[in-house]
């Protein structure tokens, strides 16, 4: 048995435990911050991709895959773009036993890789919108403390890229991307704000950027990914022009809209408790797990009808799991609790003889399920668990804000603030010194439980321009 | 419309034409032999990779994802890998602004990625079998000419690692990989030779190896994958030990099995034909087209059934695309003929009318399907179009090979030549050496049209040891 540290007094560290404990990633790998997806957490990752998959091919985006290394040539191109990046992309600069002539960047995320292509692929109006996305590794030399899944060297990253006819064309495909995430994080039982970063925060190279943060305890948040507009900012100097209707030539305006494994380190963040992992059914390597419990003086009926138990909903497409192996099963309970499974089947003899088993999900709550329609009844049960996990999470969301009306008290905060904010750098940072934090931005949409005119700027006590802003100790 | 060269007399020219033409890969990217995943190309690749995933999975086999970065000093433990891969690997030497202290090399397999964490995980025998895959790009510094899916310097890679008890239980997971393969080319409708690789050819490291090889046209082969029985020449230098029953410390045996992108060049060099490309259902990236033909005197109701028709497909789970454009008919099924759809759908007005489209498959075979029980039809018609096509690629297999007596027969050959071979490295080369190009090596089971006993030695006359073998140019 292994002692959690406490969710609430010692967050980080019961987060890196629970990743460790449940069997997520391994993290002894020869590099730092390169960590190895195991088994378990690779099955969380497939099928967080199959909901990314889903939702974006439902907005017509189609898969492509660039290739990995970037000629330092193409990579330069965008001025910004390269300045953001410089100093954190790992080059390879040798190719069997001799130098290379030009230097190839691991890509760091791969605007300068495909853009060179859509310039060949885009040439008139008819080619437009032109959305395709990819599920990649992406890598940065990252210098900071490196975390699993949230802070990592190699990267599990969704890129979506688009052009657009024109600077309305790509705001609307943002917005289609906001309600792409809204259902992703929907999947995932996760509440988000989607907020517009500062100006000094945005993209590297982007017109503006969107970013969605999730409060994972205390002022601490996660970015769980980002939505970029940048209008020509890229196609200028990758040449990507089109033949507009009337015979003239213009830059398509593009989009980017990003996701990754951070998502799975926030699934852990915010739905794990004080017994490990809690895993969504959506994402959860095994939907369900299938415990005999053998008693002494019979023939192993138990483990035949779990078994049979097993097979049956993994042909209706349950990601089943047959413990049978030969310890007490208290100790398979305490595994399977750690490592979030949504729901415990117990096949014990006398209530299997009475045509039912016991069913336990992850938030602790039992139910008897007749056998005989064990697929309804765990459907059922699921979908259940399901809610109430969510609304556990929105419950902590709710809680996990504060309003600031000075600066004094953004010091030391152990909540999320909201604040007024007129919009002016100065300010902006004078909040990030306060909260010794972030300041995460403006939100894109109303949020229902701010009141509708936010208060006067908690920096300078402007009250004209002002907008609600959020700031926070991004994790 | 394009004219594609001559399959048979201008392979590798109809090749990259056909590769083009169907728009499957892009490979005007700016680092050589790294290419662009079109969107149609991916499509055919992830219904690729689903197929890998079932069969390995169903062996036991579970996935997992290493990081594509190898520490040089893991990467050189192994003396015969290390000279096998050493002049052919990418260096990472820098990281952002500085050098790396320790350079990394681009995996261009992961044995020596996977291998140190493999100490960590195998304890005892109770950790064995260890069966685990993954299906990641790896990289070598290619110098020959590349060629899309074929040689590449960003290879789409699939990779089984595992650990077992003994030399044993090795053999039979190299059995088992051998089935598996048997059912993924079975699923590809691709015949193929499973030969045990001369030992001047096997893997850098390996006790021996087995490869598949396809016959492309004339004396051409293309090796489709390969599985290996490393005994435990990995496991001693990687320090992989277990306890086992009796107690005392033992290295497990291990074996490896990958296949590649090469599969999907393989389908487009087997089953292609003057048209383009031919896809078995299996891979299509789509399966069906459907192509409404309106009549200039109708409201848009073929155009109106032909959405129906698509979406009902879809529906029933079929990869289905509804070429609705604004070109003449003749011209899409052009395309899509090129394309290598195995089915396309017409859609008339006259046939709707009286409940029916026109089926016609890839092969030319026209058939009417009532559209009350499309789906019914459209299955029938695929799971037909698939034997067909199977068999298609059966005769010209069988065709593919000549028996040869003499080394001076090999010069020049235009087919696949078997052989007798007493297995002498010199006999061999001179074997290589007069038909310019390679000894592939020993059936690893009875090919059926064999005779039973082979023919004296081609190059030395003995008779005893001697074994069939075959000699071919591999692609």
């Amino acid at each position: 048995m292994v002692e959690l540290p406490d969710k609430r007094t010692a967050f980080v560290d019961w987060y890196l435990a629970v990743v460790e404990e449940a069997n997520l990633s391994d993290k002894r790998y020869g590099v730092k911050g390169m960590n190895v997806w195991t088994p378990y957490g690779f099955r969380a990752r497939r099928n967080l991709d199959r909901i990314l998959v889903r939702e974006i091919e439902a907005t017509g985006s189609e898969p492509v895959e660039f290739p990995t290394l970037i000629p330092a040539t193409e990579f330069a191109k965008e001025k910004e773009h390269i300045q953001g990046f410089d100093a954190q992309v790992f080059w390879v600069t040798k190719g069997g036993l001799s130098e290379l002539d030009v230097p190839l960047v691991l890509r760091p995320t791969s605007e300068t890789a495909i853009y060179p292509v859509f310039a060949l692929w885009v040439r008139s109006h008819r080619d437009l919108p032109l959305n395709v996305y990819q599920i990649v590794s992406t890598f940065r030399y990252e210098t900071k403390t490196t975390r699993p899944f949230v802070r990592v060297r190699e990267i599990h990253f969704f890129e979506e890229h688009t052009c657009q006819l024109d600077d309305d064309a790509a705001t609307a495909r943002v917005r289609s991307n906001l309600g792409a995430f809204r259902a992703i994080a929907g999947a995932l039982g996760l509440p988000y704000l989607a907020l517009r970063r500062p100006e000094w925060d945005k993209f590297a190279g982007a017109h503006y950027s969107i970013a969605f943060d999730a409060p994972v305890g205390g002022a601490r948040t996660l970015q769980l990914g980002s939505v970029h507009h940048y209008r020509d900012n890229f196609a200028k100097p990758y040449g990507i022009v089109y033949e507009a209707p009337d015979g003239t030539q213009r830059h398509p305006h593009q989009t980017t809209f990003g996701l990754s494994e951070r998502l799975l380190g926030a699934v852990v963040a915010v739905h794990g408790d004080a017994k490990g992992a809690v895993f969504p059914s959506s994402v959860a390597p095994y939907e369900v797990v299938i415990v005999p419990i053998p008693s002494p003086d019979e023939d192993g009926g138990t483990a035949r009808l779990a078994r049979t138990l097993a097979e049956r909903l993994e042909h209706h497409g349950r990601r089943a799991f047959l413990d049978g192996g030969d310890e007490r099963p208290g100790a398979k309970y305490y595994r399977w609790e750690l490592r979030g499974v949504p729901l415990r089947l117990e096949v014990g003899r006398r209530e299997a003889a009475a045509g039912a088993v016991t069913a336990v999900d992850r938030l602790g709550r039992k139910a008897s399920l007749p056998i005989a329609d064990l697929e309804d009844g765990v459907a059922a049960r699921l979908a259940d668990f399901d809610r109430a996990l969510t609304e556990r999470a929105g419950a902590a969301f709710r809680a996990s804000f504060l309003p600031a009306a000075t600066l004094a008290e953004l010091a030391g905060s152990d909540q999320v603030r909201s604040l007024g904010w007129c919009g002016e750098e100065a300010c902006g940072h004078a909040i990030e010194q306060a909260i010794d934090g972030a300041l995460l931005g403006t939100p894109e949409d109303p949020v229902p439980w701010l009141p509708g005119s936010p208060p006067a700027c908690i920096a300078c006590g402007s009250t004209s321009p002002v907008r609600w802003a959020f700031a926070a100790q991004p994790m």
